[in-house]
């Protein structure tokens, strides 16, 4: 278990579903191809849940009744229910009022208060939720709930939408003596609205916690993994990371416990984001971006994200060239007071620039790291001490292809 | 003339040259394509200037020193010295000593102080400015001064880099009764760093002006022209508008010429930042965005700027896919607290969008608008009184070859 991106997991590792939850999946007929789009996971009652969500102002309905019905059961989720091939976003009042019908049928059928039921959508932005399909298709959901591993793999399928694989990773560890599961499944490889695709992660876990714990540690965790990874630069509509600790384990998250349980969910969602940026779309290789020696987190955020949201630098990188200068131009265009005379970069294991200007390198080795599905770059502001690790993707012709058809 | 981009002017017009002004242009070598690569502009004693700059962090070394020879001679500009092929940029102390050497060595055989001699570099970033093929060719750039069209037409040719044609647009007026010329001429394309390009952009007249007048006149012209384009976001280590005023027309800037002049300017300037645009790299069509019904101009244009930086808007573009999710999506992640739900769209003639919601559209009449070279889209954000116009670029494949090409 590591604390950073690195190893990187290219497949969901064999997973572990964590005691007190049970999944089921179903094909409800939203996605025209006819794969997987209703999928569901339920907790057995005491449970806990914590989400964070989106930043953009234009939200999706699931994700404002998800907010608003974690609020008000004060964190008692019973049930997650989620379909694929519609995003319910921009869809207007029409769309809250279809999406919370679909949570009270949910919640009527399994005797539970709709406030109890989490609801995710992901897929085409501006249509109708098709809510006759999801409510005919309840009952055969239900009457498919099961702990297997094999029905929480069909539930981080059914989430997919243009992913090319799915995406889940597990940890067990030790607390007070008690094997302690986590799980994590998302989905995400882009941010294209209107198609489908955004990014969601469901963290599964049976330690016991308050939803407030969870809510502080859900926080701190998803900045430093899904908050510090970018395909394009787009945020999506329909972004929500929800966890849910069913308090099975016998283990409790409490101080004494924190490091331990907060390491080893770390490590899930390290890996969650890290299997998201490589099935990026048209990506043919991640950069792990470090940025060192920066005043404070802030900055050293902002000056990762003006890098990787560069077309030049994220060209050169489909290129697999070592073009220093497209990077040293993105960090003096970041708005972070750089003194460029200071900045050093290193591509793969050489230093490419030193003090802001050109430093001899093999071109050809710089080349061949780029050329690696994976490459390490480090840029070196020497103005403090934080450092931050970010991973990104190049832009390719694969990427303008995926985004370009016409597809309204 | 027109105070807005519209109408699209796609090639320079016939050029008139102001009183006042010669140019000249030589092959000094610096170009491995052996095409014409330093250029000179000279203007009579009495001048005045103003100039902008990038304000990107990493600054080229003619940018520092141009901006110090601006101040130092209190905008008393005698000439304007430009090389293509190599950016000065990233080089380092030297390349402020090497800048400063050419500046002198110039000023030397005009009879001119160094101060009096303004620098501008474009091209490749990171290597030594070959300052000994510019000294060594002084001498036949002196004698091949003109005033002639023909000389400053091939002016804008020897600046070019990545351009695929030059730019330059001129516009007379009648001012106090005595005809004034603008002359406007600029280069861009892209903002690659490493092997060319960055936006400059020289503006000559003949009118008389103090060097603080113009330098306020050219902020605000620049703002609503040049600031407000986009091809990819960004921002060049180069970018310089110069404008001098030789004061051979007779015509004097004053509080009650100013608004004929100011109008004139903007119009050359807004042809110029056209120009730019329409050949930008890999663009196959030019976006006028209007953005209406904002609190004010910083929203808009850090809306307009959203909407133009999105990977996905600018991909969908290229497809001529009247997307209007994308740019809804980007409006609302672009940092303004719209309410969404009050967001008109338009695309070309058809509103797409109403209350951040579908509006029944006729697809295929949308898709015809966007497959013109230059389409229309407003977004109406029903929060206020500011309007603004934004000029940007599809993101094409092509855009990414030309960029990803191995080229360090």
């Amino acid at each position: 278990m590591k604390l950073v991106f690195r190893p990187v997991r290219r497949t969901p590792e064999e997973i572990r579903v964590p005691h007190g939850f049970t999944f089921a999946t179903v094909i409800a007929g939203i996605k025209p191809s006819g794969r997987p789009d209703l999928t569901f996971a339920e907790v057995g009652q005491g449970a806990t849940a914590a989400a964070v969500f989106t930043r953009n102002r234009v939200a999706a309905a699931p994700v404002e009744v998800g907010r608003a019905n974690l609020k008000s059961s004060k964190g008692r989720i019973r049930a997650v229910l989620i379909n694929s091939g519609n995003a319910n976003c921009a869809t207007g009042p029409a769309g809250k009022t279809a999406c919370e019908l679909v949570c009270k049928e949910a919640a009527r059928a399994l005797g539970f208060r709709a406030k109890e039921v989490f609801p995710s959508s992901t897929g085409i932005i501006g249509v109708p939720l098709p809510t006759q399909k999801i409510v005919a298709k309840l009952p055969e959901l239900l009457a498919a709930r099961s702990s297997s591993e094999a029905s929480a793999r069909a539930f981080a399928n059914a989430i997919l939408t243009t992913d090319t694989r799915s995406k889940a990773a597990s940890v067990q560890v030790k607390i007070s003596g008690q094997l302690t599961t986590i799980l994590g499944i998302a989905k995400g490889s882009g941010m294209i609205h209107p198609k489908m695709a955004t990014m969601l992660a469901y963290i599964f876990t049976d330690i016991a916690a308050s939803a407030a714990d969870l809510q502080r540690l859900l926080r701190t965790t998803t900045d430093s993994t899904f908050n510090c990874i970018s395909v394009d630069g787009d945020t999506s509509t329909n972004d929500t990371v929800l966890i849910i600790a069913s308090g099975k384990s016998d283990a409790t998250l409490n101080a004494s416990t924190r490091p331990r349980f907060s390491e080893a969910l770390h490590a899930v969602c390290a890996s969650l984001a890290e299997q998201v940026v490589s099935d990026g779309e048209g990506a043919t290789h991640v950069i792990h971006l470090d940025i060192e020696q920066a005043r404070n987190r802030e900055e050293a955020l902002q000056i990762a994200r003006a890098i990787s949201h560069s077309p030049l630098v994220k060209t050169a990188w489909a290129g697999a060239d070592p073009n220093w200068g497209r990077i040293l131009a993105a960090v003096g265009n970041s708005g972070v007071p750089v003194d460029p005379a200071r900045v050093k970069i290193h591509i793969g294991d050489q230093e490419v620039c030193r003090n802001g200007a050109f430093h001899p390198f093999d071109e050809a080795r710089a080349h061949q790291s780029l050329s690696q599905p994976d490459c390490s770059i480090r840029v070196q502001l020497r103005r403090g001490k934080t450092n931050l690790q970010f991973l990104t993707t190049d832009l390719t012709t694969e990427y303008v292809h995926i985004n370009a058809d016409y597809s309204t």
